[in-house]
């Protein structure tokens, strides 16, 4: 589980899943709320650049001082905050996933069949990587990380599983196996569809077409998926083709 | 399709899937059959040497003066066979990916159920993935990359795909979903299983256990494609569990 800060301050903040690197080495009585709020702000500011960096430049190609400068932060100040550049991407990583598993409950909260919660899950996931494609390659990296299964969305995708099984609607022998097929498949999806829409210029051009061919292999990635859970293929299309729950409050999804 | 070089002496090799970068710029004709054997074996010893490098070091940690060190070759002479180490590393993952669909081909040849063909080259590519690691690590890479369906193994997964649902064996309303998930499936869980096994050391130890662990991951992994395939849980279970053909020449797989 992710290390949530404890003071009062970090609670008034929306962040969740804070590095590792990231509580503080004194302990937080000794620090005013201000003071913690600030650094706390200046951990988001330097999330924030990192990102916008990313998504400009890819992963590789952003450095620490192109971080602190897009975010206005002394260099070595970066050091109170992350130990390096892939701390800082992990921490980046694992706040997007975990900000994005937290919208998913939300959408999926009311629905009584866990079916129709794995198959809105898969569709919104895949339909985000088309909107932000560097979103979508954060998600194919973070989901064959080893770190995907003890976090956010392998542990939801995890309780899901479980909860489909335990209520007879999932006919598989192994829960894990389900995660694996699950991330796997929308990777897949994911990787496949990016090239795709990357490369064809007729496609791009035609935005709506493009937007309901994305909905359209959502859909069928999510009944492919129902169908590994052991779900009939008539079923496993009709519940993959359900209006998709809109969000409650209009948060990024 | 790969360039598969045309002249006499290039048919004798085993050689397969050469990098677009490999064709001879002058025409065949003008060279001798030795010359173009030298150059191929030059080319071969290249190859063996960057998978050596990269099974050592991973693939970001090789330079191109390694490769030609470990190879007896001269720096310059790289450019003859390969325009960077992109180039040589693309080539490499193409010929290993060729020459191992090939392999699975031989093995699958007799089964006259597609279902089974399946499952049979699921376990196959797991189980090598699990015995030479960065193998598995590479297949992830290419597994997810642009090439994927237009080359060798994914190639020959959709045409199994395609043979599967005129047979009306699959139920399933779209191959290229299969492929995803037969793709996505396979690579979540070479991730999975190469972090469990380097993280544990018990598991390690116990190599027998491990080897029994692995056979029913795979197996496993196998049952739950042919799910996703439409095909149900028991017979599933039942088609992943068959013993494995046995490869009539002893090919390394």
């Amino acid at each position: 589980m992710p290390n949530v800060p404890s003071s009062r301050a970090s609670r008034r903040q929306p962040l969740k899943g804070s590095s590792p690197s990231s509580p503080g080495r004194e302990p937080v009585a000794t620090r005013s709320p201000r003071v913690a709020r600030r650094k706390l702000e200046t951990r988001l500011r330097l999330l924030d650049a990192a990102f916008e960096l990313v998504a400009q430049k890819g992963m590789d190609g952003v450095t620490i001082t192109e971080i602190t400068n897009a975010a206005d932060v002394g260099f070595g100040s970066f050091y109170n905050y992350f130990d390096s550049k892939e701390g800082i991407f992990t921490a980046l990583v694992e706040w997007l996933f975990e900000e994005f598993a937290s919208t998913l409950d939300r959408l999926a909260a009311g629905l009584p069949d866990p079916a129709e919660a794995v198959a809105v899950s898969v569709r919104h996931t895949l339909l985000r990587a088309y909107r932000e494609p560097v979103w979508g390659q954060l998600l194919i990296r973070e989901g064959l990380s080893t770190r995907a299964l003890s976090r956010g969305l392998g542990q939801r995708l995890l309780r899901d599983t479980k909860r489909g099984i335990s209520e007879r609607r999932f006919i598989v022998a192994d829960e894990l196996m389900c995660v694996f097929s699950v991330i796997g498949t929308v990777a897949a999806g994911v990787a496949a569809e990016l090239h795709l829409s990357g490369s064809s210029k007729r496609a791009v051009r035609a935005r709506k077409a493009l937007r309901s061919r994305h909905e359209k292999f959502a859909e069928s990635t999510a009944a492919i998926v129902l169908q590994a859970f052991g779900i009939k293929r008539a079923e496993a299309e009709k519940i993959a083709r359900r209006p998709l729950p809109v969000p409650a409050q209009t948060a990024r999804i």
